[in-house]
């Protein structure tokens, strides 16, 4: 229906998570129409985003340099490590406010059904860190479904031998939910999960 | 909280409609980790499209080419034109697929408010094309909105001495609609506009 320009630049912006065809179509003319300049800045973000930005050595997280922003901060307890699935994770994380600890992303978890295993997310390299490293807590924050439970599990049982005490984050009822609208698996998780008072 | 590229990635996503701060680091994170093909092919398909889409010159949609595929089209109605507010609406009405003439884009409707004239939004271009064509009618397409219809009535009032048929799409409730859910506005109008049986 258009020229192939906008064509191509409309199916390229399907890639972006979330964006079907109407939106791209819809972000293609705003951009064209109003903001070609913002349209360049992108073209030029993209470009250099996915030449300079690669891993972490230590921690694997996203980033551009040897060594993340995190991993090189002096201010943060170096023996405590919190392992998540993705760098967004971190993010989550570190807007609560409360942690002041170290990170290892997984990129990803156990997932034998698509051939996953610890190799493809890094839990050797996180095994040869807790021994190279003098780290005293090792924080699970995997997410709470099957295959972030098991990936937790695994963890567990590889560290054991490694004298480093494994934890893994609380789940139960969010604050500020109401019971009514929580689901079953969380509610029956709170319930075993009870603490004396 | 990132590093710098993919903070500038991340802000510069925002440029997108619709997108806001937490769309864009999703989008960014979901790019880096998961898909660095697309965000590539995306940025070239950026730059070629800001450096190459222009304005055909006779219907002022966006192309790449002198004429845009509609006005090339032998098969169309060369003495039928719908003026649209933007290209988008062309699409739209092509989806509709019952109209066979050509277009014109305006790029926006008269707006006295924000200093947009008739010679902003090509309307002396349009005058021109009426009399350099031999064009029979003249259906004003442009939004049911106090300036879409300001415009139309503006460019009805500049072409009635060229000798030309203007005409204006029906307005009222939509198929399917409930005259339930309908607005009083639309519903005054279809009474207004009704037609005998």
């Amino acid at each position: 229906m258009f020229s192939p320009l906008i064509d191509e630049l409309m199916s390229s912006l399907r890639c972006l998570p979330g964006v079907g065809p109407k939106s791209a179509q819809r972000m293609a003319l705003h951009l064209l129409e109003r903001n070609r300049e913002g349209a360049s800045r992108l073209s030029v973000a993209l470009q250099a985003a996915v030449e300079g930005v690669g891993q972490c050595e230590r921690c694997h997280t996203l980033t551009e340099q040897t060594l993340c922003g995190i991993c090189t901060n002096q201010r943060r307890d170096d023996a405590l490590l919190c392992v998540v699935e993705t760098p967004a994770d971190i993010l989550a994380i570190e807007q609560a406010g409360t942690y002041q600890g170290k990170y290892f992303v997984l990129h990803g978890h156990l997932s034998p059904i698509d051939g996953i295993g610890p190799q493809d997310i890094g839990i050797e390299a996180l095994l040869q860190l807790l021994q190279r490293e003098s780290i005293r807590e090792v924080i699970l924050a995997t997410n709470p479904t099957v295959e972030g439970e098991a990936t937790a599990y695994y963890i567990s049982e590889r560290a054991k031998p490694l004298n480093v005490s494994v934890t893994r984050i609380a789940h139960g009822v969010p604050l500020g939910g109401e019971l009514e609208f929580i689901d079953g698996g969380t509610l029956a998780h709170a319930f075993s999960s009870r603490r004396s008072l």
